[in-house]
């Protein structure tokens, strides 16, 4: 799915089963960092007019996303807070090359690759809570993370042609796969 | 007004008349800063919930204007480009002081004291120029400005009591205004 190589392991709903309020937080952290990567790039390249439009949009998605989090965590009294986050984001961001135009192709892609993810797991989520709220939560974001990923994608197009960010995209999804089956201890949404 | 301890020079309006083009194009800069700063604000005091739910208030309202600027420089076929900052912000930012809680406030006033500029800075510009475009555009921007530096001086009170803020504010105001009074040779917003 969305170039994935990997689906969610059934390991991780033992850890979200085991810790749902901590991986509600953390996805509102989610996509405060979310928001921050798409303004990251629109600094990076601001001169890249249809980058630049299209972050713009993706920083107001995700902020408009945060604040339903935030508001989902003050109706059931659970108190946001500073949380760790896990090492997906960082192992994955290891992988982005150092030089120019390959820097931004990568950049792209890993966001591409995280949306990708979180749109894997809310739709594995959807299907596994039984909290009809949450249920819908859930599957009311899966489309937009789509979106965000093919607009990732088509992007990094904008920097090299289309075969050569095919096949990175399909040497960084490994990497992605490899990193996300590792998981981590804590609960967060990309353990 | 707002603040401020000084209004904008003639001198300014020199610099208007001779770069105008020049000035839209940091425009554009200047409202993709300020969602910047406010994302950065976001970033460092999330768990303050009313400062972290106006800073995404804000971050939208900037790049809205960001993409309205981009627009107007679209449709007068003025090329969007990297441009080197005014001196404005760094010697400003330079003021804040580097302990919590002084540096939140201090933060916060700065990005107000920036907004209350740029609000003065868009009645002046409303009132000089003679294309009626761009003097809706500038009149249609104030409004947001003033609510904006209104929001900033609020949220510094959830750090420490009011009146140590408006004695922090009148201090940094004067520091503002030496700062936008000795200008800089290049024709910006804040020049």
């Amino acid at each position: 799915m969305l170039s994935l190589h990997t689906p969610t392991a059934a390991r991780w709903l033992a850890q979200v089963d085991a810790g749902l309020d901590e991986i509600l937080v953390d996805h509102a952290h989610c996509e405060k960092k979310a928001a921050g990567v798409a303004m990251n790039l629109l600094f990076s390249y601001v001169d890249h007019a249809p980058l630049a439009r299209a972050m713009t949009e993706i920083v107001n998605e995700e902020l408009e996303h945060f604040r339903l989090v935030l508001d989902l965590l003050e109706r059931r009294g659970i108190p946001f807070r500073k949380l760790s986050p896990s090492s997906y984001g960082p192992r994955l961001h290891e992988r982005i090359r150092k030089e120019e135009p390959a820097k931004a192709v990568d950049r792209l892609l890993v966001a591409g690759l995280i949306e990708a993810r979180s749109c894997e797991r809310f739709s594995v989520l959807a299907d596994h809570v039984t909290d009809p709220e949450l249920r819908d939560f859930y599957r009311s974001l899966f489309e937009a993370e789509a979106r965000h990923h093919a607009t990732y994608v088509r992007l990094a197009c904008g920097f090299t042609p289309e075969p050569t960010v095919r096949e990175r995209l399909h040497w960084l999804a490994a990497e992605e796969a490899a990193i996300i089956d590792r998981g981590d201890p804590v609960p967060r949404m990309h353990s």
